[in-house]
């Protein structure tokens, strides 16, 4: 039976999965000293093992070392091989030099862990310009949809909903949950001019005065997307809008702020372990697992 | 002309080698992202160049990533080579596997390293089970030492010393800047119960008590080592020691705690940027990569 390892954050979805799967749920240590440097320690025996690590790779700075760690260390004690299961996984969306000079992090980072595991299993990646994972990870990868547990909530849980993709990079994205929710849809355009400033522009959504709007993105990040989408769809006189996002990155003080500018509730999948988690995702990785391998 | 580029912490020394050497002064930002990504921005033409990083590894889970993007950015960009000028070395001391299935930091994030860069110079790494730098990097590596310097700030500072080294580790160490100080030398006995507790053995040290003890050591971290021999020489009522150390990288509140422990005075190398340098470093790299090209 294959062994499967977690970060601390993830414990407990890695061990509902084990039960679903099955994996053997093997014991590790992450210890950060107080100078910055990190320690991992596999306590299970890994000797011709085939061994995943579920570490979601939301800030992943401070997870890349011990994950490298990690993998080096399983495959210095004998491991077979080595799996990456990560439900988010980080630096998708530096997916060009947008100015001269600049790195293209989600090439290098996908070198990074291509170069440390054998296989890699993901939810729903921010797949922008890449248009597929082979185009920047030379090992297998395995990407699992989220889209129809989203319809499927929305379909339960909403009764006269309206889609809205806060903004053209989700336009795909949006159409195929409405399209499963059999629901209506519109994208509103953004405008960037920063980290922390947006300016979002007015579609035509008076056909859908009676509707209640679900945002649905596939990440939510510093929030600021879906607060701007927030705070035009409360200037139309629109409903408070359900935000949705796959990935709740939540950086700083982004949950907070959303509910602040109004949001009517914030849901998101487990990809990343927060409240907001009313989406669970397990059972779609521990089936996609099962026809791996 | 090679080109020299610099982590914001260590500028003002990438400047003032710049002059010695000479290096032209390249401009690059990093980025860091609300989400705990980072982004890399090299800003003057490398191609063709023979590029130098100036980065300090102290907290280099946060750097890691950076020195990554910049390095495989530079390559991208057409640099004929990159080397890490790192006057601290990180991950030096997880030098084998202490616990059964503990990573050996040193040797991972020495291949980490070696893999990026084309070459690498640091001051004084923390070599102790591992006796040369070869024995982990697979790129040629200089090493500067501090030893000279600091016997010289001794000698200039201090009228009747009596060198300490805080344990065995420093044995070799603290020998070698006492003989060319020219001081007498003695090393206390250290017994560590875990990262913050630490018992110290009672030499006898009755000889030296119209002496000014100097403690040294390679690198103050998080201080406990410092504290409990100043500690210990207060007890016996030694004067209050002057304490040194190659790299201060202070974790938390180490530098209050030594002050609050009775440091007569604190002094470091500028290897990490702090307060407590007094002992410029920066002739001994000019000399160093004036000799080495």
């Amino acid at each position: 039976m294959s062994l499967i390892f977690s970060f601390p954050d993830n414990i407990d979805q890695a061990a509902s999965l084990a039960k679903e799967v099955p994996f053997q749920l093997g014991g590790m240590e992450i210890h950060h000293f107080p100078d910055g440097e990190s320690l991992v320690q596999i306590k299970t025996d890994v000797k011709d093992q085939d061994v995943n690590l579920y570490c979601s790779l939301n800030n992943p700075d401070s997870k890349a070392m011990a994950i490298m760690f990690f993998a080096k260390t399983a495959k210095e004690l004998g491991a077979k091989s080595v799996r990456l299961i990560t439900p988010y996984l980080g630096y998708m969306r530096q997916d060009k030099r947008f100015n001269e000079g600049e790195a293209i992090t989600s090439r290098i980072f996908a070198s990074f862990l291509s170069q440390h595991f054998d296989s890699l299993v993901t939810i729903d990646p921010h797949l922008h310009r890449h248009k597929t994972m082979k185009e920047i990870y030379n090992i297998p990868t395995q990407v699992i949809h989220a889209a129809d547990a989203i319809a499927n909530w929305i379909k339960e849980n909403i009764d006269k909903s309206v889609l809205i993709g806060p903004d053209e990079e989700s336009d795909q994205w949006v159409a195929d949950v409405a399209h499963r929710a059999n629901a209506a849809y519109t994208v509103l355009t953004k405008i960037r001019h920063g980290d922390k400033d947006v300016e979002v522009s007015v579609p035509d959504i008076d056909q859908y005065r009676d509707y209640t709007p679900v945002l649905v993105d596939d990440i939510i990040s510093t929030g600021h997307t879906m607060i701007a989408a927030i705070e035009h769809l409360i200037e139309t006189k629109m409903k408070p809008p359900v935000c949705i996002g796959v990935h709740g990155v939540f950086a700083g003080n982004a949950y907070k702020a959303m509910q602040l500018a109004g949001a009517g509730k914030i849901i998101t999948c487990n990809t990343i372990l927060h409240p907001s988690n009313e989406i669970d995702l397990s059972n779609l990785i521990a089936e996609k697992l099962k026809r791996w391998g």
